[in-house]
């Protein structure tokens, strides 16, 4: 099985980061293949990046249309999930989605916990149709340079915000972010109720759904795009809206 | 991995249905291992049926617990899922929530068509937290004994329910229970959206959950009970509930 | 009139405790009988034992339909409400859920205070369709045993927790658990908004359910059971599921 | 017990219909005390209708303060509610908010039916926070006069008008209006699930909230007016706001 | 372009202020005429209150009907809003909903600051169905009075309440009150997130809806009323009501 | 004050048709500048074409920055909504946004009317927080080809699907795109409840933001970008990023 791990920022590094995750999580005869962005944001830190991003991203995706058995989005804001899941003819999963679901087969309610603002997370797990299962958000005074340089400080800074989530009642708490999920292994033997990393989850879901073989909606609102006619892109994306 | 699809109710040709399934949908090396209650309903279709059901089901995971590896409830009404959840050391799935969760990750809305009544669906569904994700629910006319004796007529009526749930919104549609499941290879290709079959569903989704190794909550209404004192049950519960 | 107060745990001195409140609430002419289910949890404080209760109770209840005028399930986990409700012939009501719509009475949006852990209880107060009227919930770091051997210090501990909840917008509090309820008339004359006694509160909206002479519903899922069949179980039950 | 029955509109007869209805459904010892407005709308059946009946009610209330034990609103629109909640210095129970809290008793969700439009029971039962439990709403196309001049074709539609509700899911239904409560021994025997008549429900709702003997909340959006200046308006009204 | 001012409260002080703030927020060729109602409270601050207020209310609207083209209602609680609405020729904005509608348009949630009690203003910005957008509510310890008398102080908490509601979340924050509008020029330098006065948004939404000509709906519970019969009220609302 | 009218595919005759209509709407001294992407799709019927619009929709945007007083975008999915919204200097409005805050002004709940397919509106306004407030959507099968060939047959199905979404509650009907839009002057008079046209309340509600001289939230996801890097895109859209 191939499964594409698509970056939707420029920076490979991150990409190299998610790709490791992604094959120290899947199953054997699982092959990962990375791929980053042609341009875009460098890092998604805003509205605007994260639309250009989608865009970005939706470009590659395309290069990479029916070469690939499944797509993990591994980008946490879950960038153009659904543009994705419409255009490509396989299935795509996305990380905080994939970190989500899996919290609610472990638990009750769950948590989120990452570096910095959470509202764009609030709205995003309630486009995923999810708030009642959400205990709650705590965003963590802290950077993903701060963990690299301070990894110690910045653990108990998490530590003490998986607390709090517990306290308002989270089962299970989603590290939200790629830096977090990377701190999975250190923070999980300190917490009391399991840490998701969306990669893992993601790559897990998406080997599921391939080994589902469901076919893929041929009405409604994720039914291929069939005959559109979109100007000024990439030869591919343009190609697989027209539906060549 | 050892798998144990736990049917609810008494009838064993339910059991070995849903464990033919369940082999069906398994990757290698997964061993399927049917069980069936020593009490309870032969078919649940009442509240109070259920209750017992839960019960009867408790007791009968409480004698595999620490032999499997995952749990997969083979019951549509996700008997006394939570609770399991909590009784056992490894992971568990319920049927109807898995395919609800898969549903999510093929489109936007789902819908759910099941013989008979929906009200009991609808309030399942609630409490996992999916309500905003349900586009509708259709209870078709007709039984299981029907489908074996008619199965082109009640295949009618079902995809004339899919329809209905596809102008409602739905990306894709849950077969509620395990006589439908039974029916997706021949409806599937019928209908213009994905079937979700909850025994399929159940099956990658538990190896998925296997394979993460999250621990089990050690705080919260999920953390393992112990030292329960419960009296005229069944002594494999009993033991497992005083944390034996 | 004859309300039957049913216990879900196994404690004698529990449904003592429930049935004293239970006659100290009724109006004149209503007759307390105190049952205590012959299996189960000695005191449920997990979701598996929950469950089991579950199961214990309808056995138990079972011995007495057609006996009594109503039943008032004395538990504040509201432990197979909707079961009982469907199986019996007569009305039934559950503590918390007595509570909680009698809050609704009282002011806007209520509180719950509780010994321990609230999760289940958020849950159970969903399933009632009352989260809009919830205003939070506070679990209290104490135990019925502390409420004995220090009453005052637990008192305090309960007050902060009401005080909490007032400020969060509670015009009423409902007293979670029958260990609370029994403190209701040292607390009362304490707390600026009025405290709901689950067992109060339930025995009065039963003779309001016996009084009203309401049909059982005849179709849907609460319309009674018949010709079920349930193996293993207790030959009431069993009879009653059968419609006999 | 003395139970004032306030009817919110001016139309004598409708009051008396409310309180032979309050009186059949009343307990022994329960005396009912009609009561009609001095002023506002003969019927209402528009928003601003609704606000002057609330003036017209309060000020009505506030003539037979500290006379009653308790109060039921007979009208469906339950006008002034919570205005009046605050207000009196007994437990008032509002018509439509007693036979939708009753329903959840009975059943899961509920139907309401009535004559005419319905946007505004939505709203209110949505104020009352049981949107989750409300199955539907059936607006009949007739009129309280021709419910008088033809009760058997009127009944029909109204029995058509339960049957939808039923298909929708309902288990109980709320016949919303005066004129629609008068008609529940007629459509009773002919409805498979129980119809709640809001007299009858409220006259037992407040009888339970009499006896529960609850404090009123002392604080809170719900406390007793103290010195509050309000000019123009009648006597005891103006008396009861400045807490004399 | 006429815009009737109208308070609900007798005190003229609090009609100038409103006027005051109007004429500063409207557009050139908008004549602002304020009205003082001739009934009822001084300050609303009690449920009963607000009925009385929605009164008087009515009855000053009707004196005005058909000489004004828009009315916007200068109040907080937003009294009688939908009542207004469908009893009026043109339109109708209240000042709460003005600044929550308007918040939605700079912004993602908002909060909303005040003097005092919060729980009737999350119930009516529930009524306005945007509790979804809502961050949350911070009542502060301060009346009007304290803000004339220690302009600096009450500014400080206010702003303390601003920080606690952007740290929930909020993008922007409603001035709930009259009072606290005329505060905005003070308190907006020294805040990172826009106020929202809504005596400015109102106007403006008014001049919106007056400029669109929408016609006022012929069908629903905001259709005009026609013949409705409503007794020992002001001669001009009992001839609105009429329809004449 | 210049308002720039910013389509977000490349079909140059829709920009002008929506210019048309916003000029029509505006008031006397303000500008409408139309505005068409570079690149993207020539009509946006696809989730993914959706995102690549958006990411069109922002470059176009940025090269006007600070040369505009206000933004509307002239697409019926309000596309790039949030992170225009954030990106920009001045007020942004989308024009369903902007018609459905303006119908909650008009009535209770309203509706939507489309051609073609809705799922993608119901998310839509979901995510604006307003789905409370929706009374139905319908999509009528029509599209603006054959508006042009067959006005009046069109004209009729949409009129049905008007009186359809008023017989579920509608007080107003949101015209869903700006073919519709067009057809405002034709529909109105046949129909009974007012209709929404999206560019007219944008145009009307950025009058009313630009005049509030709101400030734009200092922290927070709509803050302003600063010193975002984003390579490979358009110039002045990666100096806005840049915040240079």
């Amino acid at each position: 099985m191939r499964i594409l791990v698509a970056n939707a920022n420029t920076t490979e590094a991150i990409t190299a980061l998610c790709a490791d995750a992604a094959r120290a999580a899947a199953s054997l005869g699982t092959t990962i293949i990375p791929a980053t962005p042609r341009f875009g944001p460098a890092v998604i830190a805003t509205r605007a990046e994260n639309i250009i991003a989608g865009h970005a991203l939706l470009a590659l995706l395309a290069e990479h249309a029916g070469q690939v058995d499944g797509v993990l989005l591994a980008v946490s804001h879950d960038t153009a999930l659904e543009a994705a899941r419409q255009l490509l003819p396989c299935p795509v999963v996305a990380m905080t989605e994939a970190a989500c679901l899996t919290a609610c087969l472990a638990g009750g309610r769950f948590g989120l916990v990452t570096f910095g603002a959470t509202e764009t997370y609030r709205e995003r797990i309630a486009q995923h149709g999810l708030s009642v299962r959400l205990a709650g958000l705590v965003g963590v005074d802290a950077t993903p340079q701060e963990a690299v340089r301070d990894p110690e400080g910045v653990a108990e800074k998490l530590l003490a915000g998986i607390e709090a989530l517990i306290a308002d009642g989270a089962d299970a708490v989603v590290l939200g972010g790629a830096a977090l999920a990377g701190m999975a292994p250190t923070l999980q033997p300190r917490s009391p109720v399991p840490l998701l990393d969306g990669i893992a989850c993601g790559v897990r879901l998406l080997e599921m759904m391939v080994a589902l073989k469901l076919p893929k909606p041929r009405v409604g609102s994720f039914a291929a795009p069939q005959g559109r006619v979109v100007g000024g892109v990439e030869t591919p994306l343009a190609a697989l809206l027209r539906g060549a």
